[in-house]
C-alpha cells in the first residue's frame, strides 16, 4: 500500500510567496510531490467582450512542463490545443472571478499563470489554492483596496478508492479512483464549484455529502497556509508594480 | 415573468430516432426551443492510446451551428479551438464511456456527433440524453450485443434563480442563475457526473441535496422518452451498417 | 437503375422559411434527401477591405455536418481548411453579391451560413437557391428597401451520365457523371455563374448549350418555390431584428 | 486606352522548358508581364485515399510570391489558407488528371508546383498551360510511356469589357470585366473545364458561345507554343531522375 | 572532385536590379546555381511594438520555392512553421536594420522578401547581399535621403572541407563541411554578424581568424557587384512609388 | 552602475542535479537571477528523417514561462510559433549532437527540455550548459556507455557595453550591448558554435579574439560546476529508467 497518510489527511503542503524575484506576485505551492508555480499579472487592458464595462476581468492559464510527470508529454503548442488544459484554466478563471469583486479592477485584466513544475495528482486544485494567494499579492503590490476580496477560496480533491473515501488524492490514488471529485469552497464551506465524476462507479447523494464534508476539512487546513503566506512580508527590494 | 412552467417541470421534450435517412443511428432531441442532432458512427479503428487494448473507445464531438442562438457565433474553425466546446465534448464522451462496456466495442471507435441546431439553454445535457439513444441505435443496427449497455444515463440541468430552485433551465433562466448545476445520473439516481458552479452565490450542501433530488425527477422523465425512442422500429429500408 | 425521375425533372423540393425560431431569417431547403439550412445574419460591420466604401458586403460560409452523408467526415476544424468548402462558400458569396445592390447594405455585412444537414448531391446549388431566400427574409425583417434585390437567382446542377443528359444530379448520378455542370441563372435565363467540368469526357459547345437550356427549366421551377416561400407570412412573434 | 492588342489576340507568350537547372521538369511561362514557374515532381507515394488503387495521382499547388503584383500580398502561411489559392490549385490538379491516363503513374504522385513570379492577370490559365508542359517533361525524363497523355490541354481567359468581347485579359482588363471566363480545352476544342462569372453583367447563352469560340482560337495558338517547348532537346547534362 | 574553383574564389555572381517590372525595387542575385529574388516593399505602417517611436522598422521574409533544390520540399504553410526559415529571416532583418538608420523610415515598415528560386548552397548569405541592394533601390525610388544608409553590408559563407579552408560553399561543399561559417561584414571588414558552427569538428580561434580574413576578400568582391547594380539606371517607365 | 561584478567574472552559478523527483535526469541551473530547468528524456523512437540509420537523435525544446521576465509574455501556443524560441532550440540541439556520439543512442531519441523559470539574460547559454549535464544524467541512469560523450561542452555570453568587454551579460547588460556574442566551446577552448552580432557597433577581428578568450575563461569555470554536479550521487530511490 503506497499511501501512508490517513484517509482524512492532506499531503505535506507549503506555499512560498514572492517566489519569483522578478515577478513577486507569485507563489510556489507544493502538495507532496506536486509543485505548481502561480504568478499573477495585472495589465491595463480588457478583453473585447468587456469593452465599456464598469468591471475588469480575471482570467487564468494552466500548463504542464513536458517533464513534470512520469515520462514526457508534448508541449501544448501548434494548432491542437490540449482540451484538458483548456478545461482546467477555464475552471481556475471562473473560481477566481467568484472570489473577487471585479469593480475593483475596472479597466484591468488580471492573468494568473499556473505552471505545473512537477505533477503528482491534484494539480488543478493546487493551482486554484495558489492562484488565490498570487492574486492577493498582486492586488496588494499594486495598492488595490483589500475590499476586492469578497470571499476566500481554496480547493481540494476527494474521492473513493477501493470503496474507501480519501482526501487529497495523489497520482497513484487518482489512477485507481472509482470516484473523483474536485471541490472549491469558501471559508464557510459553501460550494463555489464542484466537479465530480464516477468514472468507475456511480455514487449516491449520501456518498457525495460525506465527500464534501471531508473536503471542507482539507480546505480549512489549506486556508491556514494561505493566510500564513499572505502574512509574510515582501522581500526588501520588492517594489509595487 | 417569462417562465410559465412550474419550478419542477421539464420543458416539452421530444426524441426523434432515425432522424437522418442516410445515417439512421441518429436522433433529434428537442427540449423547448433547444434542438440537438446526435449521430453515432462506428468505425473500425482505435485511437493510438488504445492500441493493443482489449477494449474499444467511445468519443464525442460537440458544436453549435453559427446561427443556433441569438445573434451569430463564429464557427470553431481555424487554430483557436473553442474551450467551451472542448470541455463539453470531453464531458459527453466521459459519460458515454461510463454507460457502456467497452469490451463489446473492441477494435472499434464510436463517435457521437452532437450538433446544436437551435440553442436555448441546456444543450450539453440534451446532448448527453440524445447521445445515449444514438449510441444504442448504432449498436443495434450493427448487431452488437445489448449487454454493451451497463447502465442507462440521462442528464438535466438544475439551478437557483432569484433564490428559487428550478429544473431544466432555459437560456433566460441560465443567464440569471446564481447556481447552475449539470447532472448526469443512471436509472437508480446515482451520480455519473456533477458539475456545479455558484457563479453568483456559493451554495450549501443542503441546497446541493435539494438540487440533486429535483434533478433525478427530471432524469426519470427523460428516461421514459429515451425508452420510447428506442422502442420505435427502424424505418423500412434502414439496413444495418 | 436507381433514378426513377425523367431526365428533365428536379427532385421533390421544399423550401421552409423562418425555420429557426430564434433566427427567423432562415430557410430549410430540401431537394430529395439533400437538406441544407441557410441562415442570414446582418451585422453592423464591414470587412477591412471595404473600409470607407459606400457599399456594404455579402459573404457566405458553407459546411457539412460530419454525419450528413454516408459514413462520417471529419469536421473542418484545426489548421487544414477544407479546400472544397472554401471553394463553395466563395461561389455562394459571389453569386449573392451579384443578386443584390450593395449600396442598400452600406456599413453592414450580411453573412449567409449554409449548413448541410443531409447530403445527397447538389448541396452547393441548393445552398445558393436557399441562401437567396434567407437573404431576402433578412432584408425584409430589417426593413431594408426591396430595391436591394437587383435580380432573382437560383441554381441547379446538370450533367451527363452514360452519355445522357440529366437535370439535378443526386449523389449516385454525380458519382457516375461524365460531365458535371453547376449553373446559377437569373429569372431571364442569363448566366450568373457557370462551373462545368468534363472529368470523364470533354464536352462540346453544342452539348453545353443543351445542358444550359435544361438547367434553365429547373431554375424556373425553383424560382416558383422561392417565390412561395417569400410569400409566406412570418410567424406571429417574429420581430424585426 | 491601355490595351493595344486587337480583341482576339493573345499577349506575347513564351514557354521556356528546362528552366531550373537542378529540377529540369520545369518551365517558365510568360504571357505579357505574367510569369509563372511550373515544376513537376514525381514521387513514389500515393495519397491515403488512393491506397490499393491501380492508378496513381496528379495534384497541383499554386502560390503567388508576395511581390508578384502591385503592392505586396502576405504569404499564405499560418493557419488561414488563402481560399483563392486553394480554389486555383484544385482546378489545376483536376484539369491535369483529365489530360493524363493515371494508370501510367500507378504508385506515383505527380505534383505540379505553379509559382507566380510576376502577376498581371491570367495566372491560373497560364499555370494550366505551363503545367501541362512541365508534366510532359517529367514523364519523359522518367521514361514513362508517351501513352500517358490522353489529350493535350491548354487554358485561356476570355471576357467582356465595356460590352466588348476580349481574348486573354490582363490585370487591367480583368479589373474592369463585366464577364470573366476561364476555359480549358483539348486540341479539338472540347471543354475540359469552364468557369464563367458574370460579376457585373449576367450573360446569355449566345454570348457564351462567342466567348468559347474566341477562347479556342487562343488555345490553338498556345498549343503550338507548348509543342515547340516539348520539341526542345534537354540540356546536355540533364539526366533522367 | 566537383569543385573547380580555387579555394579563395567566389562563384560566378550576377546581381540584376529592377528585376520585376511591376515591383522595381527588386533584384535577382545569382551565385553559381543559387538564385534568390529579393524585393523590398515600403508600407506606411509600423509593427505594434514600434508604436509612438521616432524610428521605423525593417524586416525580412525568407522562403524557398518547393522545387528550388534537389527533390521537392513542402511549402511552409499550415501551422508548423519551418524553424530554419524563421531563423534565416530573423538574421536578414537584423543585418538590414544595422545597415540603415531607422530614423529615415519613421512611420514606415520596409519588408524585404527573399525568395529562393534555385538553391545550391549559400542562400542566406546571397539573400543578405541582394536584400541590401533591393532596400537601396526602394529608398531611392521613394526619394528617401541617401543618408539612410549608415554602412554597406554584404555576406558570404566560409568553411572547412576535408581540413581545407574554402570560400563561398556550394551545396556539395556544405554537405561535407566540418566547419560552416556565415559572415556579414561592412565595407571596412568589421563584423556585423557571424554564425559559425563546428558540426563535425570544433575549430580554433586561429582557424576562425583565417576564415574571417578569407570571408572579407569575398565580401569586397560582392560589394563591387552591389555598387554596379546600384549604378544601373532604372528602366524608362519605372516611376517612384 | 548596476553591475558590481568585475568585467571578467561570471555570475554566481549553481547547478542542481536530480532536480525533479519524478524525472531525475534533470538539473536546475541558476546564473544570477536566471533560472533554467533542463530535463532529458530518452524515448525508443527516431524521427522520420533518421529511419534505417545506424545512429540515434538528440533534439531540444526551449520555452520561457510567461512570467519569467519583467512583465508577461504570451505563451508560445497557437499557430504563430515564436521565432526566437525556435532559433534557440535549434542551437541547443545542434550543440548537444556535437558533444555526443550518436551511435550510442541508436534507435533512441533524446529530448532535452529547457524551460526558463526566471529570465535575466543568458538563458540560451545557461540552457546549453545545463542541458549537457541533464543529458549525461539521462545516459547514466539508463546505463548507456560513458563513451557516448565525445567532448564536454558549455556556453557563455560575452559582449561589449559602453565600449568595454564583459563576460556573462545579464539582462541589463544585454539591453545596452553594442556587441553580443554567444559562445559554445569544448574543454580545450575550441569553438563548437559562435553567434555574434554587432547590433549597435560592428566589431573587428581583434575584438572578436579578445571576446573569445574571455569567453573561454568563463566556460572553464562552468565546466568545473558541471563536473561537480555530475559527481553528485543520485538520490536513494532514484531508479534507472
Amino acid at each position: 500500500m503506497h499511501r501512508e497518510r490517513p484517509y482524512n489527511q492532506i499531503r505535506k503542503t507549503q506555499i512560498t510567496p514572492y517566489y519569483l524575484e522578478k515577478h513577486p506576485a507569485s507563489v510556489l505551492i507544493e502538495m507532496g510531490h506536486t509543485k505548481v508555480l502561480c504568478a499573477a499579472t495585472i495589465e491595463e487592458k480588457t478583453p473585447f467582450f468587456m469593452k465599456n464595462s464598469d468591471v475588469g476581468w480575471i482570467t487564468a492559464e494552466y500548463s504542464m512542463l513536458p517533464c513534470s510527470g512520469d515520462g514526457r508529454n508534448n508541449r501544448d503548442t501548434g494548432s491542437h490545443r490540449n482540451g484538458r488544459n483548456m478545461e482546467i484554466q477555464r475552471l481556475i478563471g471562473r473560481c477566481l472571478r467568484t472570489a473577487f469583486n471585479l469593480q475593483y479592477v475596472k479597466d484591468l485584466t488580471v492573468t494568473i499563470d499556473c505552471d505545473v513544475i512537477q505533477s503528482d495528482g491534484g494539480t488543478r486544485t493546487a493551482s486554484i489554492t495558489g492562484a488565490f494567494v498570487a492574486a492577493m499579492l498582486a492586488f496588494r503590490l499594486r495598492n488595490i483596496s483589500s475590499h476586492v476580496c469578497e470571499k476566500k477560496i481554496a480547493a481540494i480533491s476527494v474521492g473513493m478508492v477501493h470503496n474507501e473515501i480519501l482526501l487529497d488524492l495523489d497520482y497513484q490514488d487518482d489512477s485507481q479512483a472509482q470516484v473523483d471529485c474536485n471541490i472549491v469552497m469558501d471559508e464557510e464551506g459553501r460550494i463555489i464549484e464542484i466537479q465530480g465524476t464516477g468514472e468507475k462507479k456511480p455514487f449516491t447523494l449520501s456518498e457525495l455529502d460525506t465527500l464534501l464534508s471531508l473536503g471542507f476539512k482539507g480546505i480549512q487546513e489549506l486556508m491556514v497556509l494561505q493566510e500564513q503566506a499572505l502574512q509574510t512580508p515582501p522581500p526588501p527590494l520588492c517594489k509595487s508594480f
